[in-house]
């Protein structure tokens, strides 16, 4: 028998701290999107093989861990050679699993559904600093609501959660940035691009803040896009910055590329956000913000933090997706956090130690103390615990001093040495 | 591309008002055992595929769930033809990962260590009604404890969570069986079987429930056994009554078959864990408690209902499987929950309906609403959620009745229709 005792590769053990903190920070976040009326539901770890590779998940669907086919099947696949080996796999995000579960319940479901997911996802991508192969995701998602009241809702839930979450270290700055994929795409078009060089272009345009407007320009050109049309679109992004409103982005941007009311949709949820931020959290349009998937179709979002390259949380409307699974057309906007994200900033800003508290009361037990004795003692810390408190009852060891350290490490602040005497 | 809408064979998607239950009973969980001082860990979901087979599992390693290896590495397996498929496999329970979580962790971890896991484990068994493929598991272990302390403990602690989730229904009657492993060897040798015969008795004993006496006493005699040492064996039996004390079940076992100090351990336990017990719950010795799994070492134990021919939680000490994993010995003790069990009971025991509560406020707003009202109401909502309330803004659906019947059925109790003038 050979046993190992390194978790799998990319994989974590959580420690004992570790989970105390993401079981505070979870618990904030369902308390938040309870009040906000989303509702929680679970999705299985696997999902079949043939949803997973749908299309769906883009990049994502290239690191599926899959689930090999037993007994009778397996053989079968076996035989045939180059049949598929397996029929099932582990979930990379938890979209593709809620647009099944909907087309799966959604008799059982009120409409709009608001839906509030957490669980792990698997992703069998190369491990590195702070990526892992397994990880937590929290999803908030509205189904059926056609209308903005959806990403109202949406960005103000995320944005009171990540205040509180925050404050726990006394962070109080966070930027949500806004666009909408119809204004990219009226801006592409009114520069002379066609619907078809649009993904194309985003690919470059997304890269902004990496390498400024004279690199997209660059790699414009570099793809062959004529200089004239590469400047007209980019002289639309010159006027980028802080406090650029939508209408005014949008100005000469022509009506017959840009669909009536757009506009007026996203300065209504900004107008609607902004009163209910706390103070350092900002809603910014960005002309900019492009997101990856290829599925969104509205407004989109993302949080990010100065300090941080990364963003901490995004989301946006992908009104078609859920409809394939459907076989009916469901819109849909959802708002994802980057749990493992947030949790790396709060470790960042947390002071290192122990919190000894006063309520954690550790009794330490010679071996030869009698019945009793041990019996006075279980009596009264069931008593502490009945009141709260937090208390271990155990064998005293020979080296009991650094028996205390590691529980003081732990939290414990209060030692009751019990002799037999 | 084909979509699949139901989930894997034997999986569930859990509907909004399941989650609600379970995460209600997950978070007493978690309580309870916080203060008895166990610490909550977490192992990722997939383990190397040499620790699920290292026989440490029982016939759960034929269940396992394997996953297929990636890239170079899978090609070279098919090549080969024998070769293996899989590196990994999903955890069929949180013992074997426990076992190699410590020996990985050990030296950042008190001695003795309190654990508390809980999460999925994933087993290829045929479903059927109660049994799923994926399904929640909650166990507390203490490591590195050699003392019934640690029974102690695990027991009441399991005890009083039981106790406070049943109060949920108003269930206040359970019972907790104990028993010891050397106890079952002790009685067995007694009667004349050997050492390497026990393993093959413990399996007709266990059956006592089902087939009583007289089916254990045939099956024995089927297996070849002589029929005076059979009863001989059974005799002792024969004595298993409510009440029964473990001093005078083994009044009749000499010194030579069982270990000196066992008895007074149990009935230390027992007597320490009584006063504690809520009223209608009761710790009762049952030398035919035998519990499946060949890791038991000590004492070990069971809680039943009445009225649920299966038991509800188990465990025992195992001191000899943690150590196979660390290369040293470390001795164990645990107690598991059968968490989807105990769901089941409680959904068996609860009021059918909704459960509509007045701070649940659902704000549904017709289209026309200008942008002034708007904000009046996201203000207003943001004053009834800082407060504590749960609130959601929808738009107002042409069928409003059905509606507010689905939110209805979600727990909101009030509706507050808001209209364009």
């Amino acid at each position: 028998m050979k046993f190992i005792k390194t978790p799998v590769k990319g994989m974590c053990d959580m420690l004992p701290a570790d989970m105390r903190l993401r079981e505070e920070i979870l618990g904030m976040i369902k308390e938040t999107y309870a009040r906000y009326g989303f509702m929680q539901i679970e999705t299985p770890a696997m999902e079949h093989i043939e949803n997973l590779t749908s299309r769906q998940g883009g990049d994502n669907e290239k690191l599926i861990f899959q689930v090999l086919k037993r007994g009778a099947e397996l053989k079968r696949a076996l035989d045939v050679g180059k049949g598929e080996l397996a029929d099932s796999g582990l979930r990379y995000d938890l979209t593709v699993p809620l647009a099944r579960y909907y087309a799966n319940n959604k008799e059982k479901l009120p409409s709009p559904f608001k839906a509030f997911q957490t669980g792990n996802v698997w992703r069998a991508d190369n491990p590195q600093k702070g990526r892992f192969r397994q990880f937590t995701q929290c999803d908030i998602d509205i189904l059926g609501d056609e209308t903005n009241l959806a990403e109202i809702e949406l960005v103000s839930a995320t944005a009171a959660m990540l205040q509180k979450i925050f404050a726990r270290v006394g962070i109080q700055d966070f930027t949500i940035h806004i666009n909408d994929r119809r204004i990219l795409r009226g801006a592409a078009l009114q520069a002379g691009f066609s619907e078809e060089e649009i993904p194309s272009v985003l690919i470059s345009l997304d890269k902004f803040d990496k390498i400024g407007l004279g690199g997209i320009r660059a790699e414009l050109l570099e793809n062959g896009y004529p200089m004239e049309r590469v400047d007209c679109y980019l002289s639309l992004y010159e006027q980028r910055k802080e406090g650029l409103s939508c209408r005014e982005f949008c100005r000469d941007v022509e009506e017959s590329c840009l669909d009536s009311g757009v506009v007026e949709g996203l300065e209504e949820i900004i107008s609607c956000v902004t009163p209910m931020l706390g103070e350092g959290v900002k809603i910014s349009f960005d002309p900019a913000l492009v997101r990856g998937m290829g599925y969104y179709t509205g407004p989109i979002f993302e949080v990010s933090m100065d300090g941080y390259g990364f963003s901490i949380a995004g989301g946006g409307r992908y009104d078609q997706m859920i409809g394939k699974f459907c076989g009916q057309e469901i819109c849909a906007s959802g708002f994802s956090i980057g749990f493992e994200r947030i949790i790396t900033i709060l470790k960042d800003h947390l002071q290192e130690g122990s919190q000894r508290q006063e309520s954690h009361v550790a009794y330490l037990l010679d071996k030869r103390v009698p019945l009793e004795k041990k019996l006075e003692v279980f009596q009264e810390a069931a008593r502490l615990r009945e009141a709260g408190g937090v208390v271990t009852i155990q064998p005293m060891r020979k080296n009991v001093k650094r028996q205390v350290e590691l529980l003081e490490a732990e939290g414990y602040g209060e030692f009751r040495k019990i002799y037999a005497d």
